[in-house]
């Protein structure tokens, strides 16, 4: 069938995972690869060319409705270009033209939050909801807002960085370079610089004793472990993360008025404890009205990425076609 | 010629102000008279249509495309109804039914951080803007969002209260109940606080001889005079305003890229430094490629309400008749 599939590419620091998806969301066939981060941008093309063509082997290439690329970088979506990529060489390169040229598709490009957000929209937590943020927490936080039943990507595409809101003036330093971010409260590395501490003040915590008894083994995942499993300093760690995105997301709930907000991402996925923290918070803290905002965890875990950006994919053919 | 005027109405705490506005916004009639604040929602009723009788005397009915009122209140802008309101007694009452039952004008009523974000777009300093963030401090600290050229309600019409991001964990109370709101550090209440304990502080300050050495009766009118007349005291209560203005509005070009902020309300137009602090904390803490975004002064000063009310209700009447 004509434009029945359309290729989701999820390009992480660490993986890309390329995956052949049905109009529907359901993956058909999936291969990952290890980004071949230092060996430059051409490198990451290859890898991009060969994870493509495997998965589109004996398929033919009317079926497929276009390729859609989620990176870890701002993208000025009107221009298709990547403007600044912090973990990968991606930054001034033009992806989208150099995929396009050894592939033969129509290629779009856009930023990892938006992807999910779009994913989420299609095929999960978010399907029907117009107005509603996404935010993911991972080795950072990042995120999109849908307006109106559309991604809401700003001026230049730069929009959804919902990890960079200030929460605490004179906070911590975020990676950004900014202070008191969000992010520099609820991602990978500020978990496990918490769960450090935790396990040296409580000594009968499982943190430790998942890691070993070698604090350099803590990682976010083993601290969500413990958490779920009930070890009370695990608890606290990932209390304050619920409470912290909680703080950031009273500020979006009474400037957009969204319908609901949707966690997702690697941490916000495993650990229900923070979307009810968050939830907790917002309805402490938001204005009168509002209070009562549903907050639901994202649904696509980890085929979050390959399908939201097969979803780019989608759209972007239906709009040139003028499918609605 | 056939609704050639809107009648815009800015009700506010304090006083009503009411104006018969031409579709470029010039005011031709304007009537101000203090708000019943006590005498309960029908005298403010009763105020309202004394107004609007005074300035459309002798004009015909044709001639108005209809009223359109900016209030102090949240207001579920689909349903038309007020639904919170922290300063006047109008939560439950059917503003719209009771002004159009009196009047037979179509009415629309809205938010007045809404009102004033219109106004801006259409008649001031964000004529020709598609995405803006538009931010009033003054008793409160209110706005709007412009998104794709209008104005961004949220699921129910609450949106637009960039005075209640959070910005300082565990920080001040705000008026909302909420803790470490903009609001709580850059409206009226917040500067008249910081001024006092300044004016303790830098004994020759300007600021208490202004206020004839009572602390009592100094005033954010009086500290922006100051400020702006180069004291030292006064300058560094304003500069924080900025400052914290700055933390807050951060987060919105982070997450929503627009193409520039406008800042209005009586404390941000009348003191440039406001503007100028929140600009340079923008560049020197947003995420790259958005830090050298405009901030504008508003350009409507007293008429913002009226103005910004009559903007509404052209709005609603070409959208009632399908012009564009």
């Amino acid at each position: 069938m004509r434009n029945a599939f359309a290729i989701g590419l999820d390009v992480g620091g660490t993986r890309i995972a390329a995956g052949l998806v049905e109009r529907k969301g359901r993956i058909v066939r999936e291969t990952k690869l290890l980004t071949p981060k230092s060996a430059g941008p051409f490198a990451i093309v290859d890898a991009i060319v060969a994870a493509v063509t495997e998965i589109t082997n004996g398929v033919h290439p009317s079926e497929i409705a276009g390729i859609g690329i989620g990176l870890p970088a701002q993208i000025d979506f009107t221009r298709q270009s990547v403007e600044y990529c912090v973990n990968l060489p991606l930054a001034g390169i033009d992806m989208r033209g150099l995929v396009m040229s050894r592939l033969k598709y129509p290629v779009t490009i856009d930023n990892d939050g938006h992807t999910a957000a779009l994913g989420e929209s299609r095929y999960g937590a978010a399907k029907g909801l117009k107005d509603f943020i996404m935010v993911t927490l991972g080795t950072g936080v990042g995120g999109g807002v849908f307006i109106g039943g559309k991604l809401h990507r700003g001026s230049r595409g730069f929009g959804g960085e919902v990890g960079h809101m200030v929460i605490a003036v004179d906070g911590p330093e975020c990676p950004c370079g900014g202070r008191g971010h969000l992010e520099s409260f609820a991602a990978r590395p500020a978990i496990v610089r918490a769960a450090r501490a935790a396990a040296e003040t409580y000594h009968g915590s499982s943190i430790s004793r998942l890691a070993g008894g070698d604090a350099e083994k803590i990682t976010a995942e083993l601290v969500i472990k413990a958490a779920n499993d009930g070890d009370e300093a695990a608890a606290e760690v990932m209390s304050l993360v619920g409470d912290m995105l909680g703080e950031g997301l009273v500020g979006l709930v009474n400037v957009l008025n969204p319908q609901a907000i949707i966690v997702g991402g690697g941490i916000g996925e495993s650990c229900p404890l923070v979307s009810r923290r968050a939830a907790a918070r917002i309805a402490a803290e938001a204005l009168a009205g509002r209070r009562d905002i549903r907050v639901l965890t994202a649904e696509l875990g980890n085929d979050a990425g390959v399908a939201g950006a097969a979803a780019l994919a989608f759209e972007d053919h239906d709009s040139r076609e003028g499918i609605h």
